[in-house]
Formats: structure tokens, C-alpha cells, sequence
């Protein structure tokens, strides 16, 4: 099971009229079942290099099917997984990717944002979610 | 000058249509004026492989500022720009790749399209610049 | 809104002029607003290592449109924005990359330098920068 | 023995000037000794995927101590060096990269431009090198 297209686009409708409440301008990517690209958008005037990290926490969220935030706590100096950061052409161990769940609580993609404080990342990828399930 | 997301998206929409009507599925990307991704979209069920191909179609006529065919004429063997494909972190040379210029003709992005034949990409992606145009 | 390759090469006379006062040997990178290289000196005897540095400076400071040490301060173990690095094909977080902006206050591009110590590689910096308001 | 900085500068201010004689917007890097960018400049709207071109160019005649042009003599398909290109993080070799040698035929760097045609590359790059010799 994967989430659809019309689904992506819905949750980057929701993610960004949230951004706009919230004044900030945001990267917002969304990933299917396969980690891959399915849909994206980049509100004018957002930072470049958050592109790369919104799409970053979404693949991260998919490939560990956790919040990108979960790894973050486990990958510090010292940690189980310290410097996991390498792997995968390198993985966004913050806050703001998010697994995307149907109603039967199979993870159907993911989707990561970026582009403000990693508390508005993650407010902001949680209301793309809400437009899905 | 560059494009705004609603451009992106409106393309992206309008793309998505002319794909329905062929009935092709494509991987559709809009980059900037910097040859930035501003928005893309996955049709379900589109090649996976396309993904890339639909951003390296875009950013490719955004750095020469010409359709992406019109460098394969020139990229092939004993041809002067042979082998170009290698520089940028790969570009692609074959037709779906257009730059999007406002009424006063500047060029305000690039537009990328991957998922069937060359000549239905270079359509879908027509069908993209027209809805911003 | 993007600096010229006038306004770039001034910044990096300056910047050169700088190091020389303090008897250092600096890369010096100055990207446009799409963070695209612009202009690009490396000091004669300058640590080659330096010259990638300068330039992902340059870059980080635009892609997150603050000077690089900022996000230095974020991205430390336990901080929010820990291992932001491994994005963008890597990102340099420590002092050397300003945001160079215009009169009327947009940003326009960035400079990077490496070379020396960050406290001196960040004094360069701004002295190229001063060359340009 | 490798070029300074002030011979790189040099060779790219002539290179500019050939460029705008020519009615041409070039990208411009010069290579040292080692193969490492010494100076680069970008013109005001030239071609964004020049960029990487003309840095290749230099690194690619300074590899192999040889015209770029040369090599793709011999990286034709059937030819004794077919697809070489993929070496090296990528080549470039078709003209516009030009070794530079000293007044004792000792090589000490090399420049590369891309933004025009392979023809007005090759001459805007002889014209950088004319400044040093």
C-alpha cells in the first residue's frame, strides 16, 4: 500500500496553508511507500537549502518508519546510533519528517518540511498528515 | 525574475491533464530561475526512474537555456558537445525539457517531464508552459 | 535580485586585501542569490582543503540566508539542528559565509572564506562584503 | 612550478575582454599545478551549467596535459579511449580547455571556458592564456 498523488497533494494543500497561518515559508516533500519523491512544493521566498532537507526527512522518516526527531535522540555523541547521519546519501535526524499512516496503521509514505524552527517544521507536517488520514 | 509556486503548480496541474488525456503517467518538475526545484509531481503508477530524469530535464534547459533535445543534437558522437551529459551531476539531452519565459520573454525557470515516449514528454511539458504563459 | 560579477570580484580585491594585512592565505568564494558560484580567488600557498571550504561557506549562507557560525551554534550534539551538515552535499557551520545583501536589505548572494582561523576567515569576510554596500 | 594567483587573474581579465569582443558570456576557471581551481569567474547571464563545464575543462587539460579537445578525439564510441569521461568525477573533452604552460614550456595550470560555441570557448580561452606567456 502506497499513499496516491491526489493524497501528496492534498497533504502539501494542508502543510502549506498552515505555513501561511503561521507566517513562515516552507520546503514540503512527500514520499511514497518506497521512499521515493511523489510530490513537492517550495513556497516563494523559502530557504534554497531546505529543499534538500525537507526531502531528506521524509525519505528518513520512511526508512526508519519513526519522526525524523526519534533518531536524532538516538543518534548524539555517545548513542546507539551515533552518526547515523552518513548512511543513505546522508539522512535529517531533526524534527519535521513524519511517516504518513492509512486507517489500517500500514505507513503508506512520509512527508518531511523544513524551512523554520524544528517545532514549526514538525507543526506544519503534522497538519499535511491530517489532510490524509 | 523568477517563477512563483502558483506558476509551478498551475504548470504542474496542467501537465497532470494533458498526461490524463493521453493517457501516459508522468513525472512532472518545475525548477526556478536558479534551476531550483519549485514543485514536482509523481503520477501513480509513473516510472520510478523518471523522477530523476523529470528534474535533470528541467534543470538541464534551465542551465543552457534551450529545450533539452536541442543538446542532444549536439551531444551525440563526433558531434561538438559529446558526452556533455557528464557535467552537472548528469544532465539529460533528450526532448521533455523547456524553459519557461514571462510575457517579456526572459526565462523564468524550466519545466521537466519523464515517463513515455520523448515526444509525448515534450508535449506534456508544452501543455505545463502553456497554463502559465 | 542577484550581485554582479563586478560586485563580486570587488569583494574578493577586498577580501584579498585583508588577508594580506594580516598576513594569511585565504580561498575566497563569492556566490550569487541562486548560490551559484560567482567569483572564486585561492592565495597563493592557501590550503587547498580551504578551497571547497570557502565555497560550501559561501553556499550555507545563502542557502539559509545567516551567516554560517549561526548554524553552527544550532547544530551541535543535542542541539536542534545537530548534523544539519550532512545535507546539501555538505554544509560548513562554522564562521567564514555572510549573506551579502543590498541596499535596500534583500540578499543578493554570499561570501566564503577559509584559511586561517574562523575569527580571521570571518574578518575577510567582512571586509569583502564592506566593498560591496 | 605552478601559476600564481595574480597570473590566474590575469588570464581570466583577458578572457573577459576577448568574451565581450566577441559578444559572448563566458564561464572562466583557471587550475593550478595540482588541477585545483586558482580563479574563476562567471560573466553577468551566462549559461548556469557552464559552470561545471568550464571547471572541467581546465581540470580535464591539465589531467592529461592536452587540449580538451584532443581527448574527445579519442573518446569517440570505437575509439581507444571511448567513454573516458566517466572518469575523474567527469571530464569534458570537446574544446575549450587549454593547459598553460611557462616561458620553459613547463606546464603550470590550465584554463577552461564554457558559454558559447566550442569554437568561441577555444578562442576565449587562447586569449587567457595569451596574458600569461
Amino acid at each position: 500500500m502506497s499513499l496516491t498523488l491526489k493524497q501528496a497533494e492534498a497533504a502539501i494543500q494542508a502543510a502549506q496553508q498552515k505555513a501561511q497561518e503561521l507566517g513562515v515559508k516552507m520546503n514540503i516533500a512527500v514520499v511514497d511507500a518506497g521512499a521515493n519523491v511523489t510530490a513537492f512544493a517550495r513556497m516563494d521566498g523559502a530557504w534554497l537549502g531546505s529543499l534538500d532537507i525537507s526531502i531528506k526527512k521524509a525519505k528518513t522518516a520512511r526508512f526508519f518508519d519513526m519522526n525524523t526527531g526519534e533518531i536524532g535522540k538516538l543518534s548524539q555523541p555517545g548513542g546507539p546510533l551515533y552518526n547515523i547521519e552518513h548512511s543513505n546519501n546522508g539522512l535529517i535526524s531533526f524534527p519535521g519528517g513524519i511517516p504518513i499512516r492509512n486507517k489500517s496503521d500500514e505507513i503508506i509514505g512520509a512527508i518531511g518540511v523544513s524551512g523554520d524552527t524544528v517545532e514549526n517544521d514538525h507543526t506544519v507536517a503534522e497538519a499535511g498528515i491530517q489532510a490524509i488520514q
